[in-house]
């Protein structure tokens, strides 16, 4: 680990169900996708902040800019994967999110992936791009190290 | 065919794809569920009735109430399936549909189901259930036989 | 309760996901299929059963039959199911489970679905319907009151 | 356009359907990537290529070693997205794919992504990186100028 890596500031596990499967006898690409979204979600729980939270009259609301997975070996139906989250970067309105999947979490990673999503006010006429406020600010730099 | 089988009122194809499969190497049984919902819209588009239609004030959806489906043959990745419609019934406040999926189109069906969706009035205090408007009656009693 | 009901051989709980929903706001009916097949597998993990597992020379597998599911009320995101599952039939080679999915757990369930799986043998040059093994059904009858 | 920017190979169109949305009333970010991958799959069949094709006494395939893609706008339930697939690059035992998705064809595109996917022989004993058959190379240096 280089000096400059960050560290995990969440993890959690998640067990490989049949339907995250595809012919080739393997967890299909594309869910790698999904498992990052709800350990993202775990994390935002765990600091305290639920996804669509109410932050003053509006919800806020993370859609993302940017998503991506490097894929080294397969991950399989009954794996349980331990999932690792860190914070990559913290912006004014967008968080950049690293996941790190371990079949075995003493060794290298299967895949590791990111997603970067910017924050966002739903209102009735539509979303917009805002600060990320401060509460959230807080509890992310309290753990992002 | 006994008297009272319903005849299909639309068909259409749909290819198996990749993320579709299991590592049984078929398509997963739930997404049949999916493949039935599709065809049902692409039934009721083809009749001029988009899914969330505005009647008068409010949006009309159809929540199911009801699905099944009996797997007699595996479909498989690069199949092109062809799907079957039948309206197996419609009542004053529901719709029961009839779905037959075919490998081969001219040799027994692979796997049938049916869901049974009712009519509801969308509005910002909720849901209700209610009669299907007539404009849409009509073009499903029209193609129903 | 009526006489004759069944009562659960095994409970889990399972969180709705993001991905799972629909643009409806609720989760979409085809995902109560794969909570069903989920909770099997947990359940036959729990009675000490894999899913794929071997029998003498041949691996034993669950092909579907049937799947069905009513729905009552709808499933949101960040609800945490309560999900009961129940035996509903051990037959020489199939079985039949039925499964209740709670939002409040100590209220009428959201949506109750079954799954009738089959025992087969995969072999090189196919599958084919077995009699459940001894060990299996042992397992299965001891649970299923 | 700039002078280096890779033409598109291949084109083809596909309908957001209702499982493809989420809460947000949009499509899942996590579903461009089976868009992406059943594009790739159409445009090899389109160059006479399967994907598991038999070359020789292997069958080839094409796991992913990456996978990206950038959100710029929302695609909706009902858009009929025009996905335009890129070759980007060729490379001994790999190939980049690049994708771009329209609601307007005439428009800026609403998600761009990439695919990098590696050559394999699937055999018996596992999966093993082989440089890209002549047949297949042959196929895509044509269409990928």
């Amino acid at each position: 680990m280089s000096d400059d890596e960050k560290k995990p500031c969440f993890e959690t596990t998640r067990r490989v169900e049949f339907h995250d499967t595809d012919m080739a006898g393997i967890v299909h690409f594309a869910n790698f996708f999904r498992y990052m979204e709800s350990a993202e979600h775990a994390f935002l729980r765990s600091i305290g902040h639920p996804i669509h939270e109410k932050v003053g009259e509006a919800v806020i609301g993370w859609p993302r800019v940017n998503a991506s997975c490097d894929y080294r070996s397969p991950a399989k139906f009954g794996d349980v994967l331990t999932v690792r989250v860190t914070l990559e970067e913290i912006r004014t309105r967008a968080v950049r999110y690293g996941f790190a999947f371990h079949v075995d979490p003493d060794a290298e990673p299967v895949a590791t992936g990111t997603i970067t999503a910017v924050c966002v006010e739903m209102r009735e006429e539509g979303i917009k791009a805002v600060p990320i406020p401060e509460a959230i600010r807080a509890g992310l730099e309290k753990v992002g190290n």
